[in-house]
């Protein structure tokens, strides 16, 4: 197993689920940045991998010593290095965005031309709740953004099997700052975060927009419109999406909570929460559990869904892992049973 | 100039707000919790008030000490209390819900029947920018909830002008914790709050929703209707109200924009910023001012109007302050003028 | 395994702690609050233990479905509950202060009588770093204090082998707010707490001064002096003890750190740091870890030893699970390998 | 009155005073990096000061359009900003290092050989509770560092009367994240610094050092020595110092507090807390105030004084109009009467 891009939060995450794996091996740690030193000077509570070397990987450097990677690299990178390692016959599950869209969407969303569009092809949506089977058999597997794995969770069964619309969809994010990433910013230091709550990227302008609508339009079989503004709050971890969308005629709360239960009744990352209870990000933080709650507000007849996962575990590394391991038909908890560290 | 509830976070903000006061003189100083102890045991950082007594006030004691009260008190208790100040000739600012809606919803949205609707329909409503002149002239002023003071700053004046449909509307608010209140609870323990983003009373359930839509309708002259729902972040001060809404045909970002500049333009609290820019609850921390903007998603026609304040500012106290600045003639500004604190 | 006190954060961490335990089996569940519910209602991220009752439970009933039992109960509680655990023949960790002094100290820092003299005297002082051996043959172990751990862990060392000394130490300590326990209060509600730096309990009326004292003055052969000042910072996890002490004369940083490294070489959760780095609670939170860094001011001659832990981790929970892994005779980390999630 | 460095945290508080500041008029604001755009591009918060622009601006430059600067630049550019200044008759406060020690300290502690060694000996040191009438007659003020405000004012009046010793004190210190600075870097993230204790700089390096044991060292007139461990602890903004020092034979806490509040009993911004009573930062955020509380451990003879302030109000930008203030004869509070924003 090789963790490529090691530097980030994405990647600091992927070696800590990875440090308590049953099954899986760290063989090989890329970085460019902090390449040079081991892992323990890096991530001094990482002391199973203390002694793991940090290096700056070439992809056929990884191909003889790993049979899977991890990719948590800028976008543009990942969109090189992933059908390297595919060609030289390492299974890939990319954690960037450059596996998520159509080709074509590159250009507008991402700023680059894709360079490798039949790999974009092949690639298989890492969503396990969605397409677990799909996914067992991949070879590439583009992890989902964070924001998109909780409001598709929230939403395809719903828009599957017609019970909401899926246009005129409105979804309010609030995100946690470790989602802006790890490099230091104006926008990120303590003393501008800390007490602040700020929209942000509103208008349409956000990369996981087209994610969202692209699978809540397969799910229903007709286009979707989602309507996103992210935020960001003063927490290190921990994102809730609501969801606002309109149900079908005569659908209720209940028909809601129903469908998704049922939609995850054989997916043990997934709580459905009862009748009166909200999600909390909280209750996810440092696990790979996702909280849903639907229900309706009945003067004006939206559908309310809200999802909470924390969104360095289900909505990145945690996620990661669980495709690893359907990938290699270890159990899907494998690694990932730790509950939340709550409070 | 008596403040009334001044043991809880909008009592000790008045407190604060009135200590630099140019021309308010604080003459009694009533909480039934905490009286008995002078100002400075309850709030060292108060200086100026060291020495004045905390009483228990009934309202005929005021009514020799004060004008004018600002009453933080219980809705229930206000509702008895304003009436019985009002009738010994003090002029009220009440910062309760007992006077925001008609007399008939409070059975349903508040849960005791109103003992004073002849005072409820003479109450003015205490939102200046919308209603100054109102508010210069009336006896007893309801100070508006907080969410609503951000909702029908951003959505009044583009419903009035017919530039967003008035039905429709989907508010997503983020509250720092001190709107939960000062009574210390489950949920608002640190180690409960800190790291978590929770919605509550989803479903339309929350006693601003009638406020809001009451008042959108009467600037529309047409019912409007809100989904609303509230979230908790973990921040002491701060709201961030996202209001999603149907523009009329035709109608772009810009002109949103410039409709908001205008409404405002003899406003001092309110900050329309221009395009690009987004709030920031944190700019609004402890001071009286309001921050908008106008978007719109070009893809899915959604009008996006986000406000920003600090609830306990401009949602409560602030506005009380300017509200009683308003009925006495004096600048509006008077004791508001402190920028927030900021970072 | 029975868990009694569950209602409580201790009780919470050790729910948590057991439900990635490979070994221990939880058969018995008690709280007197929240008797009646089943654990999913208490804590609906502890899935694994979603269907186990929460019971009112009385010593003799524990007794029948367990054969160890933690205990996370007021003081005085314990000091009845875990004499009678212990005569039905249940080995019992008690979390509380209720065995940590010499029983005459109780009626002076804990204001009551102890009601079981004789088991104080057979009570192991359950710090495994110290009193390995005597841990594992014990019944009745006393989970040490969340202070005293970091204090002890990082001073008994250096004091027994003569290279600081006892008298005269001087401990500044921050805790995050958990360590203020779970009853909501004024102290700890979240718009009291965050943004606050805190001194308490200053001028040597902490209960933990007398067991720091005991435990180094012991490990001395002389008696031990502590000068404690324990502050409240916005955190939710975490402790950093800073110990002031003097050094014997001729000992430089680098004895303190060698004598460091050399008494905790066998003890997995002691992160010893090199030269030039020093402790962060952060990378303790969630984990049984403790970063320790000793360094010597050269201008004063004052050695500096700074340690960090998580209280509910090392400082409560993840220490009582040691124990008991101890007690058991399985491997002292078992449940216990998940490093910090951070960040 | 300029103010050069607003682009730094300092600056941003210097400017957020002044906007509230009776009797002072802003007429240049210079900022390197920020020149080229008005102030409330660069603080929207600062609605007063909107249209100032703010340029890079020379020493000359200033002179013609100010009679008094503040100086919010790095150390070395403050050394030799400040003595053309004065030579261009502008008088000064100098928020940096570079007045604070004797010239020939400047190579060990900050880095750089002194330019100006006889401006060094003309500097008013600007603690105004202990020179008051020397910094009303200076022309060139250095204020003093956040850290050592703390600290003297805590135990200069205690080492002066003889009633504890200068030599073997330990300062214990825990600081707000913005005293880290505004640069954005891994340390000052949020998701780094969030649920985050960290000592820093333990050793006797830290440049504050020198300035504390210099000022106690002259109060008592004996050499003081001092050891000083700061602490990063996530709050935005404060600083508590917690100072152990061993007192004069015979003296209690009573003392101690009584020593306290004389020497402070015409200071308007300092609370001597009365028994039992402990500082709190948050009680000081956004203002010019001081906590100190003082007591005695009377099982180890050490006396205690803990000091709170806001490391951005009288640890910097507060104490430097306070210094103005009597610098031009204007009552010593102007524009500081603000009590701290709490909760």
């Amino acid at each position: 197993m090789a963790v490529l891009g090691a530097s980030g939060y994405t990647g600091a995450e992927l070696l800590r689920l990875l440090a308590g794996h049953p099954a899986a091996e760290v063989t090989a740690v890329g970085a460019g940045r902090a390449a040079g030193r081991p892992v323990g000077a890096l991530y001094p509570h990482l002391t199973r991998f203390a002694e793991i070397p940090v290096e700056e990987l070439a992809p056929e450097a990884v191909a003889g010593r790993a049979e899977a990677a991890l990719l948590a690299l800028p976008h543009e990178e990942s969109a090189r290095v992933a059908p390297a390692l595919l060609e030289a016959g390492v299974r890939v599950v990319d954690l960037s965005g450059a596996f998520r869209l159509p080709a074509e969407a590159y250009p507008e969303w991402y700023g680059f031309e894709h360079p490798a569009p039949a790999w974009v092809e092949k690639a298989v949506y890492g969503l396990p709740e969605l397409f677990r089977e799909r996914v067992a058999g991949a070879d590439l597997v583009s992890n989902p953004g964070c924001y998109p794995t909780a409001v598709l969770l929230a939403l395809a069964p719903l828009v599957e099997s017609g019970l909401v619309e899926p246009a005129g969809v409105v979804v309010d994010a609030k995100s946690g700052i470790s989602g802006a990433g790890k490099a230091p910013s104006d926008s990120t230091h303590f003393a501008t975060a800390d007490g602040s709550v700020r929209p942000y990227g509103a208008g349409g302008t956000h990369r996981h927009t087209p994610e969202m609508e692209g699978v809540l339009g397969s799910a229903a079989g007709t286009p979707a419109s989602v309507t996103f503004v992210p935020h960001l709050v003063p927490a290190v971890r921990g994102i809730v999406a609501t969801c606002y969308a309109r149900p079908a005629p005569g659908i209720g709360a209940s028909e809601l909570r129903s469908a998704l239960a049922e939609a995850y009744a054989g997916s043990p990352f997934v709580r459905v929460l009862p009748e009166g209870a909200l999600p909390d990000s909280k209750r996810t933080v440092g696990s790979n559990a996702v909280e849903l709650a639907a229900t309706l507000d009945p003067r004006t007849g939206t559908a309310i869904v809200a999802a909470a996962l924390d969104n360095l575990g289900k909505g990145a590394a945690g996620q990661a892992i669980q495709n690893l391991n359907l990938m290699h038909g270890v159990p899907e908890t494998a690694g990932l049973e730790a509950p939340a560290v709550y409070p």
